[in-house]
């Protein structure tokens, strides 16, 4: 999965269990409307269920629903659940320590990305799962 | 590279080429700045040539300069110059055509996606390489 594409892949997978809130969903299912492998989404739902915003049961009846309403899972919810190492843009990991303008670039780029993610969030804050569900018709 | 730091580095290579304008500058030479290999560098500099931020000229004295003056480019040049592939979010490559979630959540998403790219391309758009530069003293 492209990392890019790692938060519509959560959306979607959310989108699935709130749905049929009443029942229990397996990673397997999940992925089959994903079109993607099971391990990709139980990788990703352990994400999900850090962040609170998913429970599991395992078992015969076992599977994934949501921790809470869908009314009250963000889409920044999700973005910060997912979006590990660096969110949506991400410094380069490395760096040459002796360029001067390798060393000056962190500190710049890490304010050009703060108020990136300062756009993004409240545009993100105010969707939520349900309302994205809403729209599934 | 993480597809998430390209930007980081395609900024990062324009700043150390507009920081000394009056010289070529190698892949090489940007490379041990960035700290990563030489081709990571020519291929994203042949997206930036492309895009009409960057010039190369070849042979002994060859070398990459800036297309046209940093002030004239801006964040948001870069950001369209590298991002290809959906951008910061992109969809999932493939879905369940038999899914009505699955076929659903491609509009639903690219919804939400448009929503979030119209909050960061003007915040992208008020800073240019030359503001970068600019920083680094």
């Amino acid at each position: 999965m492209a990392a890019n594409s790692k938060f519509a892949v959560a959306v979607h997978a959310l989108a699935v269990i709130a749905h049929h809130s009443d029942e229990r969903h397996t990673s397997r299912a999940i992925a089959g409307s994903v079109a993607t492998n099971p391990v990709v989404i139980r990788r990703l739902l352990s994400q999900l269920a850090k962040a609170g915003l998913v429970e599991s049961a395992h078992g015969a009846k076992g599977g994934f629903t949501l921790a809470k309403p869908a009314a009250r899972i963000t889409l920044l919810d999700v973005y910060h659940a997912v979006e590990d190492c660096g969110g949506l843009f991400a410094e380069h990991a490395k760096k040459n320590e002796k360029c001067p303008v390798a060393c000056r670039m962190s500190g710049i780029l890490k304010g050009v990305f703060a108020r990136v993610q300062s756009k993004i969030a409240p545009e993100l804050k105010r969707t939520s799962v349900a309302d994205i569900v809403s729209q599934l018709g």
